[in-house]
């Protein structure tokens, strides 16, 4: 059954959403169109003032509504220590670990030549610029694990040790609580290279 | 790490949507947020293009922008068979069967006093008056297999037969290749206790 030309066009809006299929964009629409439709006013009204007030970072292009977000405006954090990340997700998802105190680049993707993205997409001029300030002394490149990602941090590796500064990659292995049996070989390769002395 | 309050508030309100977890919605926010925001523009636009045009069928509750859903409209189908479902996923979900030539009653919802959901707020005044306009032959009762689904059917039936209409139940048992091994002990049992002579 055709759906009515408005309703088409909100399901094939939602349908654009990150990990959302036809069946759920239908969903949603239903959801969202239903009786008082308080969830669509609630909606459209976020993303209108999201559209109008988020923006990024001026140091490290993370999404923030002031001039500087959060990270980069803190005392408390150590200024030597820089982790080059692909998106605020990943931001998230370290600080959330608890485990560092340093600040962030968000490069907002990864190098792909064929889609039209090179450094200077990923803001790489802003990110040598902070290099060159002096402050840093480690650069961690915290790239996805992936053919473009592992090719980013070789790229931005390079801009750390020309200007004479430590870049490290983060460790990639077996998961914790992860088991071995069911850890694909790619990784148990990558886990069996970075063995460490006990 | 706490993001920014209209971030916060975006991501709130996509969480809304039903099966969106907080990390969906997180990642959908950032999505959206992301370089040109194409995304966000087209989504917000088609919310209040579908908010301004799409309202519910003058008869059947379906949503639709014109007075008459294409369905209700249509000179095709035989008026003499009504299906009442929970909702328009339902009526869309039936049509995709390609097995039904009838009209349709969207209920928007099933019997649930304790969430003040009665008869009034599933249009039971609207339906009553189609059934009373006497095209109707049979009520065919396709709400969902639940608690709630079951009372709506039986609550719905009454109607039908008090105005000598026939009332019928889709049937449940084993979906179409489904395995009976994994199928489980409520809908064996409506599998059995429905079955017919070969």
């Amino acid at each position: 059954m055709k759906h009515s030309p408005r309703l088409t066009q909100l399901i094939d809006a939602l349908r654009a959403l990150p990990g959302i299929g036809p069946k759920s964009a239908q969903r949603m629409a239903f959801h969202l169109l239903q009786d008082g439709r308080p969830a669509a006013h609630a909606l459209s009204r976020a993303l209108d003032a999201a559209l109008a007030s988020v923006k990024r970072c001026r140091r490290c292009r993370m999404l923030t509504e002031e001039e500087l977000c959060s990270i980069c405006a803190s005392q408390q954090r150590e200024s030597a220590l820089l982790c080059a990340v692909e998106s605020p997700a990943d931001v998230v998802a370290i600080e959330q670990s608890g485990s560092y105190r340093g600040r962030y680049f968000v490069l907002m993707g990864h190098l792909s030549p064929l889609d039209g993205v090179g450094p200077e997409q990923l803001g790489v001029r802003e990110l040598e610029a902070i290099l060159d300030e002096g402050g840093v002394r480690e650069l961690i490149l915290a790239t996805n694990p992936t053919v473009e990602g592992e090719a980013t941090a070789h790229f931005l590796a390079d801009l750390a040790v020309r200007r004479g500064l430590m870049a490290s990659r983060i460790a990639h292995g077996v998961p914790i609580g992860g088991e071995i049996e069911y850890v694909d070989g790619g990784t148990l390769a990558r886990a069996l290279a970075g063995r460490q002395t006990v």
